[in-house]
């Protein structure tokens, strides 16, 4: 379903290099899975689940170390007064719509008992964007079988951007929006590390839309490529998840995760008072064991000084994976008829050879 | 289901007198409603729901202030970070077991929306606690019509409480404990106000256990009244949710949320790293509009200094709620013929005499 | 000692319209006021005093509502613990060097003092940015009197901004820095109100510096503009001061003071390691009374939703800000011969010639 | 000056054995200094300064994980903003009265800077509570050379308390207070651990103290024993440091700090509005080195589950460090004749038999 990445067009962001596949999926063990509910009868269906599951699933008994932002607060990221007062994430993460958190976060729970996970009450995370503008939401069309079909899905490689998964019936800056990741290999005194982000990206308003700080969105003609009208004031939201295999503590998550904040405001976001623009970071160079577990651990940490290069890389991941999750939608019509338009990508390019060119 | 209220044993904790029912429903309009859910076949059940309805089911569309507290973060409330975010609660709240916290997110998100509030997508706040040694919580026995049946039932006035609604399979320093409830008239200069507080206690330890700083926990003979043998190490919790009419700001709300810790202390919770110690704080006192409100909101505010009554009267009402939650509570077997024995009103009244007769 | 103001080149921030000095001062009753040192024996000084005098000096006993935010916590600004327990501001505010935290507190709490404020022991705001580079800190060349001329001669009206007050010893971005100020008018359906903000600017890289997203920093040559040699790795902070006359909330000025981030981060920082990026908001709209006061207190308050102007206004405001302090200073040489060169403004303008001609 | 220790009376509270002085200092490495200034001419001083000195003062190259709790922040510890990002302390503690926060800042400044310590501008930890009831403080008794002296005389083994150091002027639930420690072993399957704890007690009223639970403070005569009238409504602050030789992780230390509102908690406070309670705990088991570091840093962590003994520790000896604050401290007349009376030891004696003989 993508249709292309901002580097297929040419348009390089940031200054440190990728991983293979530019995704989230470049952190090894981190795996990345979609189901998307698109169809038109008996109800209007444009939406999904995606689903971050880190240590190809060992998550629930080998945890990460992890951190949690709220750069504005109007939105649900369940899970976080543990990793709040314990560093330590312990499910694998589902995204889905705002209605049904509820839905999502049942299925792993199911998921996790089934399993035999013996801290399968651990407490999963669930976040969500706002996607009624293009879904008929009160219809509840994901069923705990998309959250488990996505968990079986999941994959590390290339991962599927736009509309797909949770990202199906997004909208970002105005233009149609959905899922997007980039990676970054950071390279310091102590050591060579990857850090990826993925984005649920369902946020902002065209006029503050940013490419590398060219203003793309005010370069592109209303008439040419409509709003999303009526679906104003903004309602949505942005989920960020980051990873890294460097051994952070949980502070040093929590820091990573405050740094999704730049990316976003590079692209044109300022935190709109309707969205919910909640970061999550873990880092899988640690391994804490679970409740059985009766020795000391013993855990690895970057110096703090050494993660300037990790701040620039998770600005540069996230700024890139808004944007590629706008590069790779397809024009979205929906609810009502209601029509989410595509970034034209030859726009794209004639704005960027206008001011850079 | 209630066998006895603390003062109905001619205990009387603290110095402020109460409201008409020692309730968390003496706040004008907060409204309280279980649904209890026991059975032995074809698996058992001991759980249920409670709900607290701010505002007589107003608080859709006339929201209040509130606050948090994580004194432990082992648990789940969701809703709170657009609470940290704005100040603002716009749902009821319900409370549930571990595994269904889901159950009731999504019942909640249905409810609002078929009652065609316009600000539906509201974060809704659900609570849980863990029940899973009496209740078969993999059963998943909360129903969606649970959660409407706690919201249509529920009521001004008396509080059932122990075994009762989401308390029903819940443990208490190591009795069988459940819901409680207690409430303080506070006098203060700038007016008379109505302070409750509500517990789902299912936290803490015999030893430690406490009335009015007695140590009746460890005067009651293991032989004569079993521990839950093999629940240890807790994986108990406690939900606090606490209001008041007084016009207080968030900031306050949150200062209030916080002196539940005090009443926990009191009756002897250190707040153990298995616990979810989360507790809630709104006021309704001022009346926020929802979203379609165009002018300045008019508000007041009580001084700070005046807050210090508040303070008293929240400790000695998450005090008496706890010891409430245990004193009602009954004898209960459930899964596996687990047994969580009620505390012998007969031996407390014995130890109280002991060191205050 | 202001070279120029970025709009004296022509190049404009931003949608909002400016106040009558685009400067923090145009938010009525709000005063600034520098003190600066410097001379050469019997040791360097190239450092400073700057005050931020809300209420034309009454907020002793006419506190404001107030906010706080860590965008990176490597720095000190005293006063925020009661900040965030009540929302109140109760002093002017004190920016000054990193060593000398402790003389500004000390001046302040004299200050307060001698004036006969009965809440004198009130919790004073003094914030801190690194000039040891230039000036020679350890010979602690602030003195009370300092703070007192500052407090003295605070003004309303046109603001010194660059190598002024406690900005004498700042380097930005690589170049010379110091204070830095703009301020936005905001329209909303609730009012018309000013957003200020006043920036002691010390931080960041060269490569990042962007100026409404030209990439002005990497087009300046090395060997024109030679950099601070021997800096790296940045130690360098922004401490930024956010006001507005609107009758916001506590939570409200939480929010505006994360918007900070988003300034930042457009014109390039990624809040380094090494950079306390501390956040102060203000709202004058409300009065709170002190101790004394026993009466409820009559509030107003925004729509949450009509803050988003006031986000928008915030981010250019403090983005402006950071440049403005680049676009005044002067390069100047200081301890050990060290020189920070100013960003020569015939480059600046080459620069922004090439991408926006 | 120590009149005596509760012990010394034969309460024993908790249920932790303690360690050979039962004092913070029975943490290895870490010092506990005084300087009290107590004199009439020209004007009264009732003051001091009290230095805690982790590692033996290599704590500003060796730093140590630590964490920060607010249960109240009507008061003032600076340094906290950058514990909060990073986990990390990085210099000696300093604890004086309200209005000297700005010159015991400075001193510790001088003081790394002089000793050559290259993270000398680290951002030192000042905490304070108010002492102008019967100290001058507007007469800014406290000089460097008082700070100087107690870094020079901090020591290991048996603390001083009562009316010493910072604690000379303090007054605690209406009684004369002061300094007071108190220390707990803890033994878990990961090891056995000291935990220790420091209180500067200025806070509380006397109707809500207690003992263990029984309510000493009510049982005390006020024509015996006479209340500081005038000092309503309550000014006063406790400052409370705790650490332990385990291997925590700021995380970890975060939760310890936390449960110092335990210990507070027991004895009577509620946290009133004019309380400064601020937290601080610090966890010596783990070397984190300094800037110049670049390689990881292996460290080691208890897991979360054998916190238990350690929040039950805390809690612990923040009880018993507050009582022996007062059990320590000696009857006191300053500032215009005020007296703050001790509490009597044999009507505490003598209140213990009537309830627990």
């Amino acid at each position: 379903m993508t249709r292309a990445r901002l580097r297929d067009l040419g348009i390089i962001i940031g200054q440190h290099p990728t991983g293979p596949h530019n995704a989230l999926t470049d952190v090894p063990g981190v795996l990345v899975g979609h189901s998307t509910i698109i169809r038109d009868e008996p109800r209007i269906a444009r939406t999904g689940v995606t689903v971050i599951v880190p240590r190809e699933g060992h998550i629930w008994t080998d945890h990460a170390f992890a951190g949690f932002h709220s750069f504005n607060g109007n939105g649900e990221m369940t899970g976080v007064h543990w990793i709040a007062e314990s560093g330590v994430l312990s499910s694998p993460i589902a995204l889905t719509n705002t209605g049904q958190v509820g839905t999502a976060h049942e299925a792993l729970t199911i998921y996790g008992h089934e399993k035999g996970f013996t801290d399968t009450w651990a407490l999963p995370v669930v976040a969500e964007t706002y996607d009624g503008w293009l879904n008929d939401m009160p219809a509840f069309h994901v069923k705990h079988e998309h959250v488990f079909e996505a968990l079986e899905h999941a994959r590390s490689g290339p991962v599927a951007e736009g509309c797909v998964g949770s990202g199906t019936g997004m909208i970002c800056h105005d233009f149609k929006g959905g899922i997007g990741t980039a990676s970054r290999v950071v390279n310091v005194a102590s050591g060579a590390f990857t850090v990826g982000a993925l984005v649920q990206a369902n946020h902002g308003d065209r006029e503050l839309f940013r490419v590398d700080g060219v203003p793309v969105g005010r370069e592109i003609d209303h008439t040419r490529v409509p709003l999303p009208w009526g679906r104003q004031p903004p309602l949505g939201s942005i989920i960020v998840i980051i990873t890294t295999d460097a051994p952070l503590l949980p502070t040093q998550c929590n820091r990573l995760a405050q740094r999704a904040t730049v990316g976003l405001a590079r692209v044109g976001s300022v935190g709109h008072n309707g969205s919910g623009d909640l970061f999550l970071a873990f880092a899988t160079g640690n391994h804490i064991p679970g409740r059985s577990h009766e020795a000391q651990v013993a855990l690895s940490m970057l110096p703090h000084h050494h993660l300037n290069d990790f701040f620039e890389a998770v600005a540069e991941c996230v700024e890139e994976a808004i944007i590629n999750s706008i590069v790779a939608a397809e024009t979205t019509t929906g609810l009502r008829g209601n029509t989410a338009y595509a970034l034209p990508l030859d726009e794209l390019k004639r704005v960027w050879e206008k001011y850079r060119g």
